[in-house]
């Protein structure tokens, strides 16, 4: 996603480097404001410029968002290192992966939560959203798994991953709470890998 | 919950029923407006009476919306059919209740999407939800089950019904957008079986 090209870029020693500044301008903005309380203005005044260079280097607020929340440059890259493992495993690294992802996207939890505010709040918003899911990571993984029906298993385990997402970052449920990605991939890694490895009725 | 006491005073012929209309006003703006976009003041003048009548029925606008939100007056009487028949279904069971007990919904999948959205931008509203997830279903189901580790389990097979609800009715990812309950009931059922009868590790 964009937002790692960015982050990389920012390492630059002593480069001046305007995208790096607006996203953590932008960062701050969406987890004080949320979503809905933050304006490209807002992160450019934080930022100190001028909106137009915010549009200019991020489009809309939507991709600015998308871009703030950080997910992995090397996201196929994550994929390909899950799939490759040992087949008992895969469930367990499919949740444990998925989970230290968002424990350590730039926005923690918030990142999550954000992306369900504005996927349940906007249609725009979730369409973008399923389309990420199905065409890019779906996609991927189906082709790594190589198994059949391998995009409704992905649906399948999806819908998983969002629920332990939404348990976890937004209502806060224990012990998805407070359990170590480790400990989730436990509990849940079994189901996960049936969902992708056992027939599809 | 609150919203069936109302549906089923609804009910009563030739009665000027206030709390039955200002529901039907609160899901018409639910529906086209948003819990943002709703406003106690807009549901009164929808239903055309005082705004404060609204508040002496309903109290606060997430009151309102829980209400308007209408799930099954007799919750614990499902949970025990749900609970009460075969073994080898449970699983299915509950994934199937959940399933429909959304689809039939007065808002059908704008009920679950407003939750999410409620949930996902307001702590107060996630701690409101995550509390009644907990307490009430979670603690109901658990006592039904009669397992070790029930409240563990529970959270995990929550985690996995909120994610078929955000997949269904948020994010419209086929095939579960599209699927009867009953099919989505054989395609993740087994899971929920496990995760409420094999050992917690």
């Amino acid at each position: 996603m964009e937002g790692t090209r960015t982050r990389r870029s920012g390492r630059r020693p002593g480069r001046h480097d305007t995208r790096s500044e607006i996203l953590t301008a932008a960062r701050a903005c969406f987890t004080e404001a949320g979503y809905d309380g933050t304006t490209i203005r807002r992160v450019a005044a934080r930022a100190g410029i001028d909106a137009a260079l915010v549009h200019r280097h991020f489009g809309t607020k939507l991709d600015l968002f998308l871009a703030a929340v950080g997910l992995p440059a090397d996201l196929t890259g994550v994929l390909a290192r899950v799939v490759a493992g040992d087949a008992a495993g895969l469930g367990e690294r499919v949740v444990r992966t998925f989970v230290e992802v968002w424990d350590n996207a730039p926005l923690r939890g918030a990142s999550f939560a954000g992306l369900m505010r504005l996927a349940s709040g906007d249609p725009a918003g979730a369409d973008l959203l399923a389309r990420y899911l199905r065409d890019d990571l779906g996609a991927a993984l189906a082709r790594a798994l190589g198994v059949e029906s391998a995009q409704e298993r992905v649906a399948l385990v999806g819908s998983q991953l969002l629920g332990i997402g939404v348990a976890r970052y937004v209502l806060r449920l224990e012990p998805l709470a407070s359990a170590t990605p480790a400990a989730i991939a436990r509990y849940l890694g079994p189901a996960v890998r049936r969902l992708l490895t056992s027939p599809v009725p």
